[in-house]
């Protein structure tokens, strides 16, 4: 029996991989991977290396028990099945419900942690989730209310003073009027970052306010981050470096 | 002028790091550090490379706007000036602060983000923070009411699935009693991670209930993790694979 590693690619610059993920992408038998996971990492994988696609989006959808069974089955045959997602594999990636299989499977595995997009993709352009007399707290939702999601408490937008909503592109406009609704400032700052941390990410940042009224052409994925924080967002750019060949590996 | 690098050096483990921290690192000609990174870490540097300790524990405390000056007046001898953080620099890390301070000096520099222990520490012992079914959102807060902190809003507790509280193992009996009066379920389990992603990394469960009537020992720094995620812990436990090994770098 071999041994499945569900590994985080971490958010998108190939940089922001792990030194524990390249060493086990580098010695993988087999890949499985996610939409978000970019060619550039694909590439440290062997020549001999087996890599399957079986991210989820439109009309090339892998169900999810068919994954499940898939890493089953290749860790009967492969010594080293990499199961690669995009940022952190725990953080709402399916990871948990991999590793559960696996475990009631009987096959031995590993869990390497990665860059969250969650965090990382603020830290990268330079907004703060926290930041000493602005934030000291932060909550994340995700905005997608599909199959396995159930309704977001908003309320807690009451209780931190960041928010951080993924999966939230296609419903802003109705996050913002709620947001509204429960009482957060029409000035406070919002922030979407499409494609974070990739050569095409884009910072669109407008209000609460015009989010409800009048809500900025967005394409997903895209991370949407509401709070004070933003600011410092606004006075870091000019200053803050972030050179193109940082999204090529050294 | 040289160029600051706000460095996150992970969560702990060596091989958490990413491979721009590495590089960064390796580059350096003066790197200041907080207490939180590790040696392992440090021996990354060149042999040259002047290494300054600016952590905040009791006894030898350097004060935020002293680093601040000192990240300034090391940029005008140096070329390369790291300044090293625990996890993410942007979250809980005052990397914030010390970005601003830096582009209001007219000092370029750069932000990397780092695994954060927020996140990194609850995956690499097997608890997602979200998870099909059980949790999809999660609020961070701080345990810590010292200098800067200002109070949580622990009614946030009632609005999301999971809770991280980082600096919060001095309070944790109160704050079992606080969320128990909130409404959340004495039965629902709770995890310490002490020392996550550490050699000395001990993990410590418990039930709401009993953290309220009779907490367990715990020391600092331990991150707090409150939701049903904490029971998939008990399930991966004795299929998850951490060799030892993996806290060395190859």
């Amino acid at each position: 029996m071999g041994k499945v590693y569900i590994v985080g690619a971490g958010p998108g610059d190939v940089e922001l991989l792990t030194l524990k993920a390249v060493r086990i992408i580098r010695e993988a038998d087999v890949i499985l991977y996610d939409r978000l996971v970019s060619e550039d990492i694909l590439q440290l994988a062997r020549p001999d290396c087996e890599i399957i696609y079986v991210g989820k989006e439109e009309g090339k959808h892998t169900p999810q028990d068919s994954i499940n069974r898939m890493l089953v089955e290749l860790s009967k045959v492969y010594r080293r099945v990499v199961r690669l997602k995009g940022g952190d594999p725990f953080v709402f990636g399916r990871g948990a419900e991999e590793a559960l299989y696996l475990a009631q499977n009987g096959v031995e595995f590993e869990v390497v942690p990665g860059v969250s997009s969650v965090t990382g993709v603020p830290t990268y352009v330079g907004i703060p989730l926290t930041m000493r007399g602005v934030s000291s707290s932060f909550g994340v939702v995700t905005g997608h209310e599909g199959e396995g999601c159930y309704g977001v408490r908003w309320e807690l937008s009451r209780y931190v003073d960041t928010l951080v909503v993924v999966m939230g592109v296609g419903k802003r406009q109705e996050i913002g009027r709620k947001l509204l609704e429960l009482g957060r400032d029409a000035e406070e700052p919002v922030a979407f970052v499409e494609r974070g941390c990739t050569s095409k990410q884009r910072v669109v940042v407008t209000s609460l306010g015009r989010l409800a009224s009048d809500p900025p052409p967005v394409e997903p994925p895209a991370l949407l981050v509401v709070g004070k924080v933003v600011e410092l967002y606004k006075k870091l750019k000019d200053t803050q470096q972030h050179p193109e060949d940082a999204l090529r590996l050294g």
